[in-house]
């Protein structure tokens, strides 16, 4: 079956010369008086991308609008404002509109990002589609930018959301699973705004990505688009103490949640050799989350990881909506 | 029923500070230099927005672009970049992403209007988001700004979209029905950019908006944005030849399309009186489309119309698509 990077390449080809910039995670555009700016899209898709028995209507907003800002994140670039596009039944928007568009506004001002306008349509399946804006003080950063030596890092602890839907999957939205520590990391996820651009100006980076596809597959774009091999050491792993206790709980491995889970919003970056490490403890302290040195940028092509000492190409398994099953995601 | 507009109140309610600038056909939003930004997204839902029986999906691309395209033109802005987003079956996506795009391409490479970038999502419904930037050289036009003894203007002719889709209605896409002029206004508008602007630098211009909604609902939204009433004289509105000769066919009134039909792309203008006339000549010659004063702005509130000399309140439906039947529209 045909996945959704190749329809994307396929696109691009229609689009020919008008179709510029395509590829990242954010477009770039750069204004008038050569500031950047730059600009991303992204649409959830009821029962391909969120399913309601799972998440209430405020955290699919919140979704919506994180998925976006971290887009932004992801280039180094601050938000400046959002456009929504909602598309849903007109007997769904009269009981959960309110608390869709609650959920987003929270967001968008504990972003500073204002919601500028809209537009609404009737539809069959609810869609929630989300436009950011958002401007660099210098470069943006791509996917395209690790060099061979780079130390590969990641924010935050992984695997928490593939893991709230494995519990989901297999024990539905009782009332302790809704409470549990890794629900939350998939209803409440953070766009790392912040924390990029503090490492931005303090590091060398060299190539940023974020996870959102899944930690193997996001590296792999990182890999293709730099033109290294990413080898990622499994041991160093940070998995998410909610992660954990769902594998223990459904006796499954948390790291292959952390490898190839998805769904949330940590970004992975490359950077010159010692230029993060000594930074570590101050980031920690002001954030609140973790950075961990995962592995490095070599000479070659592809994803690696080392297990045990032994090095082997990893499946760099990305989050294909048109290799899923329909009913599958959040 | 509650119809789209009021849904849009509630959802502006909810976004509270952080919903700033809601309600024209484009957020607007001031750069670090003064510089003026707009900005819009428009959604097209398969079966609301439009048929595949009616419509291709070259033009079903081109039509998606130029809805954002056309609230551009209405600030008075030149399009800088596109994004979009489209969700649609796989199998769907295997037939005929590549014409979508084809036409959504030619319109933006005649527009100079890059498409920089885009997402991609599996869904039951095919969906069409296009969110498209653009800047202004001087202020950004709004529906806001017609002050009373301001002329009525409005480009084009008016009513063929909506001639084609009664034509289709009564006598489905057949060989003839597709090679209609009328059916041609359809499924090949075009946004309004340069005409705008030409006359932005030209004349004096009060409010500006495009009339996807609809003649007289687009006026309704001057009148209610400007704090006026808006006149329009019946006899002299513009209607299109193709939307005249579907009139004779089925026995219906082309004015009530020219009035209500939406679906169109022509802009609505108010002007200071006198600035308007002496250029009409010239932007004719210069455009090939028909610039003609339909109306005049007065003190009080509502739209009216006049006819034979009487004038009435009109009713101003708007393309609303909550109170439409599912399997309606193009």
């Amino acid at each position: 079956m045909t996945g959704e990077f190749d329809w994307i390449e396929r696109i691009v080809s229609c689009l020919g010369p008008s179709g510029s910039g395509i590829g990242d995670d954010a477009a770039v555009l750069t204004g008038p008086d050569g500031e950047t700016w730059v600009w991303t899209i992204d649409t959830l898709v009821e029962r391909v991308h969120f399913r309601f028995d799972w998440l209430e209507p405020e955290a699919v907003g919140h979704r919506g609008l994180v998925a976006s800002l971290s887009d932004l994140a992801a280039m180094g670039a601050e938000p400046v404002a959002v456009l929504t596009a909602l598309a849903a039944p007109p007997d769904w928007l009269a009981d959960r509109v309110e608390r869709l568009y609650e959920g987003l506004a929270a967001t968008a001002r504990h972003a500073g990002c204002p919601v500028v306008g809209g537009d609404l349509s009737r539809a069959a399946e609810v869609q929630l589609t989300v436009t950011a804006l958002g401007r660099c003080e210098g470069r943006a950063l791509t996917r395209g930018g690790a060099r061979p030596e780079d130390e590969v890092w990641v924010t935050g602890a992984l695997g928490g959301p593939a893991a709230a839907l494995a519990l989901l999957a297999r024990e539905g939205p009782k009332p302790d699973v809704l409470a549990h520590a890794a629900y939350d990391r998939l209803a409440r996820p953070a766009a790392r705004i912040d924390e990029v651009r503090w490492l931005q100006t303090r590091a060398q980076l060299g190539a940023v990505i974020d996870i959102s596809d899944g930690l193997s597959g996001d590296a792999g774009h990182v890999a293709d688009a730099s033109g290294v091999a990413i080898t990622i050491d499994v041991g160093r792993l940070p998995v998410d103490a909610g992660a954990g206790d769902v594998g223990r709980r459904l006796n499954a491995d948390p790291i292959e949640w952390a490898l190839h889970g998805g769904e949330e919003f940590e970004v992975l970056l490359t950077a010159r050799p010692g230029s993060i490490g000594p930074l570590v403890e101050e980031f920690e302290a002001t954030f609140g989350i973790s950075l961990t040195a995962i592995g490095t940028a070599v000479e070659g092509a592809g994803v690696q990881k080392v297990e045990n000492e032994v090095a082997k190409p990893l499946d760099t398994k990305s989050w294909d909506h048109f290799a899923t099953p329909p009913d599958s995601g959040v």
